[in-house]
């Protein structure tokens, strides 16, 4: 086997094996019966091993072999070559032991955190968190970092992004956002009256089903299953599995649910599927396959335009009792109601990023010592209190709410704002070049936004950075400036300009 | 890291990275969008390459030193050792790039068999079986063999069988099966023209979910799920899964498959978990998994004593309009009709044998050359005549209708036999013991007949061959009699004497 060969084996020797975890990890959420738990993360954690053992004993030595050898690439050979091993460098630096203690511990840690949230013990659950603290400043001491530990951890998730910057972004929209709440809370809607969007949960399940084909949803390629944290999985682009959330007293649950991982199976399917394992056939970032999500849940979903779609072409099938106290306008204000929750995935497009900056400030403290994890759930209601106004009755409801630290996945959280921040940019680019868009969603028409995304964004894979990819398709690199502009005239629009926007 | 620990490693290794081809093929089988096959076809083919190269290069060598200082090991690990080198030397001999090349062989080759059977088109499948017999001749000149090719194959699913013994036990039992058909159809029995066990497939399911419960199912530890091909799937002693296959028009489908999996289940449940990939972790062999399917689906499922529990405890339930119409007696009575079918997983337990004597006939010529894959299908037809007395309408009722060859598993039929042999000879081992346990089967209770079996054959894992196994549990090697022995006293009972059996 000559070089480039060799190097095609060994990338697609990588894909294969986190493939395979993928469809490991979808089972266990989604179809594994509960007892299987404890050998699932070993196999999980064996796989993770192999998978890493490739990239560092196969792959990397490759990539620097093929990159001195610059006559075998193409041009975009040589590119995607130099992206992989500016990403993987780091990765390089954990030992593959590491590695595998990492993945058995979190898999162990997601079961009791799953109890321990049932019960609202964080007791419980404290030490697996502090396991996981601590493994993870490890894995940040290899991975070397200049200012924190964190910031080692960040970049995983997005390889140029700092502590700093995270911070500077937030700096500029966060007096934005807590002043738009209060604003907004000062102004009483009339949809917030209305009755709860109440649906029997198998009449949820095929209403998003229906939804979803009229974007891409195909039995043939896709699977929609129910599962307590909505997520996606890319298996291949051919196989991508999404699922939702149901609350019978209200479809915006399964419906956003259904929207988001809609948002990220799309990224998915739109990806080049040859050569396996190059970075074209993968995504850019987080980032980037949030801004996905965040797009087709928050500026397609929560539309208007959709709001008609849904009003006029979905909902009176299912005959819901409340569809005629509803209007499309009221239906649209409903679910873009600007009212702090405190849970996460059920707040509005304002005050969510309020949730990921406290959550951002919560685990810089814990991954650079300056907080205990004994005193995690203390800080936790008072950033609640600061930034939401409001007090978790429950750890439940508080600071066990969210699976991710349980995963050990920090540095994670910070993608979810920055995703929004991409989409904002995103659709003033569709805009810009279709005007009218929103006019043929309206109609049930999703060809044009996809078309756009499957063609600025998709095609590319990683074949750039996010920071380029946003560059290349938007004109110009991330700005905040999109987002507040976009919330800004949501909130006009919704409030009726009855809401005193900070300046 | 001592030898001891490397080895235990390397075995660990070997068991997860086969529980998670298991998982990924329940997967495949269960769950997984139609278009993701290609791509499931090379995760699998991949870690199947990964799972030789690991015995191979790592646990056998690690074996060959433990066993060469033998003051490290328990004499129990010695003696699994030397079975486990015993199994895995042959595979040793196959390249890892065959088997990578024959598992995408075969998963691609069970699309094309899906699709051909469902249209009845042999000429599609063709080129695909013909591939897998060449890859499979192939296996067998690396494995190497002493008579003949397909000794190679059979022998990796029997280690010390030979196709000469397998002729020599059909020799045994094929005049008894054919007369004993014969005999039967010349007998008509009133509960022939009872009406067929209708019921609603959603009930279906349910019942039968109930019956296993009985007798071990749990859902914090089992799945059932439907599937075309019933089979089950033990990811691990706690996270074990069987499918079933419903006809509307026929309890006996969903029901017959249901205990049958059970069985397996039951094994897969009641193996030592720890420690892991070690040969007591392990099943014994394919015959003697198929003799715990057999025990539950035939001796216990299809006995009078079960079927008064049905009638009795099960069936009112659910209101079938057919009740009425039967006594327990009728029901066992039409559960065991020796009436030979076209297709061999609806066949009577008479039958039956006749189905995988001609398969090994016709697979044995396949390998060893002496037969076409063009003339398969005529071949087949031919058999079926002489077996059977029967003729195909179709080959998708005939040749095409077994998944088995399109999997490129030549040699696995016969351990289908051998596994009712073995049945039969536990089922008399269990009855020596406890002679009223059947009583106890007629209550719903089946702790008898699954505490011996957990105890006698479960607990030891592979720690022993299926004839010393068999010779331990019951008190001597395999016998083709009390096989013959339990046909003739069913069918004398439910025939109620009337047949005249052979000599």
């Amino acid at each position: 086997m000559g070089l480039k060969e060799k190097l095609d084996a060994a990338l697609r020797r990588q894909a294969l094996l986190g493939a395979a975890v993928e469809g490991l990890v979808w089972d266990q959420e989604v179809m594994m019966p509960k007892a299987g738990a404890l050998h699932r993360a070993q196999v999980i954690g064996e796989l993770s091993a192999l998978h890493h053992q490739n990239l560092t004993q196969q792959v990397l030595p490759l990539v620097r072999e093929a990159l001195a050898t610059p006559h075998i690439l193409t041009p975009s050979e040589k590119a995607q070559l130099e992206i992989l091993l500016q990403e993987a460098e780091p990765i390089e630096k954990i030992p593959t032991e590491l590695v595998r203690r990492f993945s058995e511990e979190a898999s162990q840690a997601q079961i009791v955190w799953a109890e321990a949230r049932a019960r609202s013990d964080f007791a419980t659950f404290a030490p697996h968190l502090e396991k996981l603290v601590q493994l993870s400043r490890e894995k940040a001491q290899y991975l070397g970092y200049e200012e924190e530990p964190y910031e080692a951890l960040l970049r995983l998730y997005e390889r140029s992004l700092r502590p700093r910057a995270v911070e500077a972004l937030f700096a500029e929209i966060k007096d934005f956002l807590i002043q738009t709440i209060q604003a907004c809370q000062e102004v009483p809607l009339a949809a917030q009256e209305l009755p709860t969007l109440r649906m029997p949960a198998a009449d949820q399940r095929q209403l998003v089903e229906e939804v979803l084909t009229h974007i891409g949803w195909r039995p043939e390629t896709n699977r929609l299953d129910l599962s307590a944290h909505p997520f996606c999985s890319g298996l291949s682009p051919k196989d991508v599995r999404l699922t939702i959330r149901i609350d019978e007293e209200d479809l915006f649950m399964a419906l956003g649910s259904g929207m988001h991982e809609m948002g990220h199976a799309l990224y998915e399917m739109g990806l080049p599927e040859e050569p396996l394992g190059w970075p074209i056939t993968t995504a850019a970032s987080l980032s980037i396959h949030e801004s996905q999500s965040r797009f087709w849940e928050n500026h397609i979903g929560n539309s208007l335009a959709f709001w008609k779609f849904m009003y006029e072409k979905v909902l009176p099938a299912y005959k819901p009792a409340w569809l005629s106290d509803y209007t499309p306008f009221t239906l649209a204000q409903r679910a873009n109601l600007v009212r702090p929750s405190l849970i996460r995935i059920q707040s509005d497009e304002v005050s969510y990023h309020l949730h990921i900056l406290l959550r951002f400030e919560l685990e810089r403290a814990l991954i650079n010592g300056a907080l205990s994890v004994q005193d995690l759930p203390a800080a936790w209601n008072e950033k609640v209190q600061v930034y939401l106004g409001l007090q978790p009755p429950s750890d439940a409801v508080g600071v066990l709410q969210d699976i991710h630290w349980s995963m050990g996945s920090f540095g994670y959280f910070p993608t979810y704002s920055l995703g929004s921040l991409y989409a904002a940019q995103f659709a003033a680019a569709i805009e810009r070049e279709y005007p009218d868009y929103m006019v043929h969603v309206a109609e049930g028409h999703f060809e044009t936004p996809l078309g756009w995304l499957r063609k600025n964004i998709h095609a590319y894979g990683h074949t750039l950075t996010s920071e380029a990819l946003c560059a290349e398709a938007t004109g110009e690199p991330l700005s905040a400036r999109y987002f507040q502009a976009y919330i800004r005239e949501k909130v006009t629009q919704l409030y009726e300009g009855a809401v005193a926007l900070p300046a």
